[in-house]
């Protein structure tokens, strides 16, 4: 590890990730590459690299997933953990600032890994706290780690993210994830973007307009003559609670239900990702075939948040 | 702890502990060894037998005393800890299925624990799920665990289970425990089984048929003209959750309070076991006198739940 | 570490922390020296000091800045740890008297730490179980361990307690942390105790004549014209959950609220301390200012702590 150490601490610029807005190219490779080390590590070194570190994981939201997975990479890396699972602190019910409620774990902890559901909370308390945060998700704002995961497991799977072609199937709206992704997916070279939504769903305009300058982005609302041409399709959630009138929910949830009678039109590599939780969106029919990715991609979130914790961790003066 | 390790390697058969019925007597015996092995083992020792192990305790429906029984076990082996102790994952909220659930949390652990309100939710996390689950409760249908804890704790108080003579008493009805419990003495040589209980909460016919196959059992409802018989005596709650009607509780709940003048019947090795909680069945008049076996039968899940972890955790691949 | 034990092995006399009222003047210097060595030893030490003993934290009433600052100690040391953050047991709700539950956490655990909502039953709890007890918090009467570390920092910023001038400011009737800091200067010499309140939250008279025998008390309603002679203002939130009157609430909440004009009477080492969460009773344009010194009090929570944990830990046997 410690030529990693080295190789990698000039490229890593961050004290905080916020969001996936704030990571340079270089940022994004030196997490990857570090995941890619994490997974190569056995469990007894890897234990001992942040054997002197407190963590904490706040989530003023809860999600069960996002915190497992960060609390999973903290322990293998030997951190000490305290965590509060269920929707904040019982200061904040006494009408505690949030700034204060971090200030105060911050005296506990030296990383703190927060989900709050007001947009720019995470970004508020880097502010204020002269500790490393990670924003495990701020409202329908940013998830920035989702998406660093996103990136390692197409890496991983294809061997580079430059020139694939990824269809974003579903709520492009709302999405949170897919905005990320396709964010940060215009650092790479060659990508194609396929935006495959109904006209209800569909990618905002400033996004699609940004994306433009970067990379190659074709907006339909036909799954079945692109599918030959992915590389990966990355489904999501119809979310219910992202809709303002739920007869349109109701209308659109079962647009793009994917299941194995795609897989005679994909590529013999085609792949299919999803943040999950599904609902039905993916049959599981799918679950068993070489296209499905979607669990193998949740796994993936343990060596990358474990990579991003020991990344800020160097920050941590003891 | 190596001689152990494969003396028992050949005995122990189960790679996931879903029901007290999967278990041969060489299953629970080996079990019941490995316990006594722990119980004598250093805690400096002990907390390597699991150090690259990460458990995971999934309580869908909570069950405080269990999860703080297993996170103790695993914790003195060395594993690492992920927790859901409320209740279930924010993903099933949004409508993810428990199978999904399962193979999520397996990508960031080994083993898992878990606790249902659904009877047959750990038998189907076991066939999605390629890592070991521990069945903590499902529904009003399967608790091993508290079993085996019951059998470790009448061989650690007597020396052996062949030949013991138990009375179950109270709600034999709907009381989980004690089905269970019945099913696992009948492995063993020579048991006398006195049903103790109300006529409307008699234990189920089909359970004492199947039973007088191997052992003796004698349905009553007379407590004290047996009490000079008894071994022990395993009182449970009635369990208001349990009932249809709430009169039937209320009529039934005070049948068989156990107090200190029951002493006067009962043979000097006479112990009394309870899963606990207890509310009112046995009076605390009861707690300092050596009858009382129930607090030491609560600690008694430590070892044998450090010995199901150990024991599992062989079919780990790292 | 070594010599740290012996010296203060005779000193400490308590086998539980109920009360602040149990503390001898020794037994409060104990736990201030503990702590003060705690922060000048490092992790790589300190985290094998409990090594072999597990804790539990078991909170019947939420407090989640607490029960993190005590999570954080006992993994500091090492220690294994099982928690209940919700607010209870599940075997609570079932009926179980609060000290069957103490038993049985006693048989997972070798130190316990708990808040519960009723005053009273941290003193139960040590009386049926031979595991020591840490009451974190019992309703309206006692926090032991807040009282300890504001004593701390007083010591660790002022470098000694006796001859303190300090003010109490806000709720002095209701304050449970004010009564017991008050009670406990009294163990110390030439300490002045300005009582700062409104005439409908004065302190206690009987407090106050308890007081007089050992300090110097004066009580006041003006804040002003005492900020001059001050060394520390203790200011304390108006709690709108004591008030029997939400309307009398209102009407006080806002009488001592502090900003940066106060800096201009007070003296270069004047200090503020607050046992958080704050509402608004200290401007936030005061966090920067040498005078806040609250969330350094905040952080003295995990030294005082482990200290307490530490030389709880003597006592049990393994």
């Amino acid at each position: 590890m410690k030529q990693a150490k080295s190789a990698n601490s000039g490229k890593f610029s961050l004290k905080s990730v916020v969001s996936i807005s704030d990571f340079s190219r270089p940022d994004i490779e030196a997490v990857l590459l570090m995941a890619k080390k994490m997974e190569g590590t056995s469990r007894a070194k890897k234990c001992k690299l942040l054997d002197t570190i407190n963590v904490a994981t706040l989530f003023f939201e809860p999600s069960t997933r996002t915190r497992l997975s960060f609390e999973t990479a903290a322990q293998n890396l030997g951190a000490n953990l305290i965590s509060v699972a269920d929707g904040g602190t019982t200061s904040q019910k006494k009408g505690e600032a949030v700034s204060d409620a971090i200030r105060v774990v911050a005296g506990y902890s030296d990383i703190i890994i927060m989900r709050h559901f007001i947009e720019g909370a995470a970004r508020r308390a880097a502010e204020v706290c002269d500790k490393p945060i990670i924003n495990a998700g701020d409202g329908s704002n940013q998830h920035p780690t989702q998406t660093l995961l996103d990136l390692y497991t197409i890496e991983k799977e294809f061997g580079k993210i430059d020139g694939i072609k990824i269809g974003l199937l579903g709520d492009l709206k709302y999405g949170r994830t897919v905005h990320s992704l396709a964010h940060a997916l215009s650092h790479f070279q060659n990508v194609k973007i396929y935006c495959i939504a109904p006209k209800a769903l569909k990618m905002p305009k400033h996004i699609i307009d940004e994306l433009r300058g970067h990379v190659w982005v074709h907006e339909t609302e036909e799954l079945d003559e692109h599918l030959a041409e992915l590389d990966v399709l990355y489904a999501t959630r119809i979310q219910k609670e992202r809709f303002p009138d739920p007869l349109e929910y109701e209308r659109l949830k079962n647009t793009y239900i994917l299941d194995r009678s795609i897989l005679e039109k994909t590529k013999p590599i085609f792949r299919i990702m999803h943040p999950l939780p599904r609902v039905n969106e993916i049959s599981q029919d799918l679950d068993e075939t070489s296209a499905a990715l979607y669990f193998r991609q949740a796994a993936n979130g343990v060596p990358v948040r474990e990579a991003l914790l020991f990344l800020l961790s160097k920050q941590v003066k003891k």
